[in-house]
């Protein structure tokens, strides 16, 4: 199985890149990650100036997926994720929702045993291990790994966990794939700016999708799916979320707009990624039973 | 065991409104209550110039609590929600997340077996029943039941059901509670502006506790306790409802502000009550293992 280390990282998605790797459609491979701070942070004590924050939120990759081309979906498979090491949260002034009352820097190492964190001697936190960038390069101009979009990238969303799969829209030929900041557990919002950060290994298999498109990214898991949207306030990604939802679900039901618009409102979900990243992340939830109800496919097999 | 009929509906919540019944603090009884349309809706077919919308989202009471003063906080404990009837859903041009791609208001009769929901021939959905409107008179003036605020409200939050306690603060003498529109089930959001509207009875019981304070309700079940806060947008209300959860709980636990920060990142829940009412809800949600891991408190019984 191909191995793709963590030192060929990116810091944005960008169709100028070079590819570290070409993998057919259908490959199963193993991409390994730095931690968020590319594992510069040791412990509590590591200075803050020393800290080369032009190097953070690397991805690894980017990953040429051959006959991917702009207009088709490119679908990412979880196949299992690996934590590697300890973990690490950071908080500081200006970062996340309580930026403004946080004093000064601080960084807190967190071991990671096999279910749980521990936090400190009172309290372990079960793991909910998830993968905080990942996407394609995106059309235009480069994106920060720092920041989500379209194209996927620091979407920070717990639902992107071992077993769902990730829709794509691809934008350039070979979707130009990359992932990285795996968190070992997170909360939806991640209020502090960081999950607790971790470096690991993250097994995928990709296949290209034709004759389907996307406008933002599409997650499926055991439950149900998720449209995933960024924009610059919650209230914007919700309603693009919904409506990308409502666009997707429509044709492949008998139901008329009013009644598919009732039992969103009766079963579907809205729910928060993160509300700390440049921009924020929001997902709309439908749960499988509808899909099932109806005997809808978004995609044929 | 008392029992306060629907017939006693306002539809607002208002200092100056005549209670209804006085209770007891420690006193249990049953509330009953229309559905959101005043029970006006029979079927499909019923006229929308026949609806009298100056009634709509009735809640039952107000309901004067001994001993209860402005300060302190009333302890609202649901204890059973009884679904009576068939339910309805609607949707109409300029309601709700959709609203502006509705070509026409439409109602549709949703019958209500013991678990589910009967939608159409192809779908059935699972309830959750809930209750939408809670709260207490506040102090400033009168706030029409369709509108969520401190004083709870139009909160349209699903954690709001059988188990839960919700704590108000007391704005008014004897608090003034009062409860209505009951959903047999509802997504998070509720992005059509209504759930699976219902009548019912509903038993509670209040408790009046003094020497605490909330600016906001705070709701505590099984599986943790959460901020509910609403605001005129889901970024104000999230941040409000995380703040107003550090200031609840730094004070109970031998953290840092930092490390708080730290914990409610890697184990806190933003999550979404409802984005269509005049204001949005949000809640932050702590899982109790937190809680338990520092020993924390809020009230002493
Ligand atoms: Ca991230
Ligand atoms: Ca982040
Ligand atoms: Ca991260
Ligand atoms: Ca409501
Ligand atoms: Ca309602």
């Amino acid at each position: 199985m191909s191995f793709v280390p963590c030192t060929t990282a990116i810091y944005s998605f960008s169709k100028n890149h070079q590819p570290v790797r070409t993998v057919q459609s259908g490959e199963t491979f193993v991409i390994e990650t730095y931690d968020c701070f590319q594992n510069q942070i040791t412990s509590s004590e590591t200075p803050f100036d020393s800290i080369d924050w032009n190097h953070i939120n690397p991805a690894t990759g980017p990953i040429y997926i051959e006959g991917a081309e702009p207009g088709d979906i490119l679908a990412v498979k979880i196949e299992q994720i690996r934590l590697k090491g300890q973990g690490v949260m950071a908080v500081g002034p200006g970062l996340g929702v309580l930026g403004d009352r946080i004093p000064q820097f601080e960084a807190k190492m967190i071991p990671v045993e096999e279910n749980r964190a521990i936090f400190d001697e009172h309290l372990s936190i079960p793991l909910n291990p998830m993968i905080g960038v990942i996407g394609v390069a995106p059309s235009g101009e480069d994106v920060s790994c720092g920041t989500p979009g379209p194209h996927g990238g620091n979407m920070d969303t717990k639902l992107i966990t071992t077993g769902a799969t990730v829709y794509f829209p691809v934008f350039v030929k070979g979707a130009l794939f990359a992932l990285g900041d795996l968190h070992a557990a997170m909360g939806d919002g991640e209020i502090g700016v960081s999950g607790i950060e971790i470096p690991g290994e993250v097994t995928v298999t990709v296949r290209v999708m034709k004759g389907y498109s996307l406008n933002h990214p599409l997650l499926q898991n055991d439950d149900g799916i998720a449209t995933i949207v960024s924009a610059k306030t919650l209230d914007e990604a919700v309603k693009q979320s919904v409506e990308e939802m409502v666009d997707l679900l429509l044709p492949h039901t008998p139901l008329t707009l009013n009644h598919l618009t009732m039992v969103l409102s009766a079963a579907g979900q809205t729910q928060i990624s993160q509300v700390v990243d440049p921009l924020v992340t929001a997902r709309f939830f439908v749960p499988r039973f509808v899909l099932e109800a109806y005997g809808i496919r978004l995609f044929e097999d």
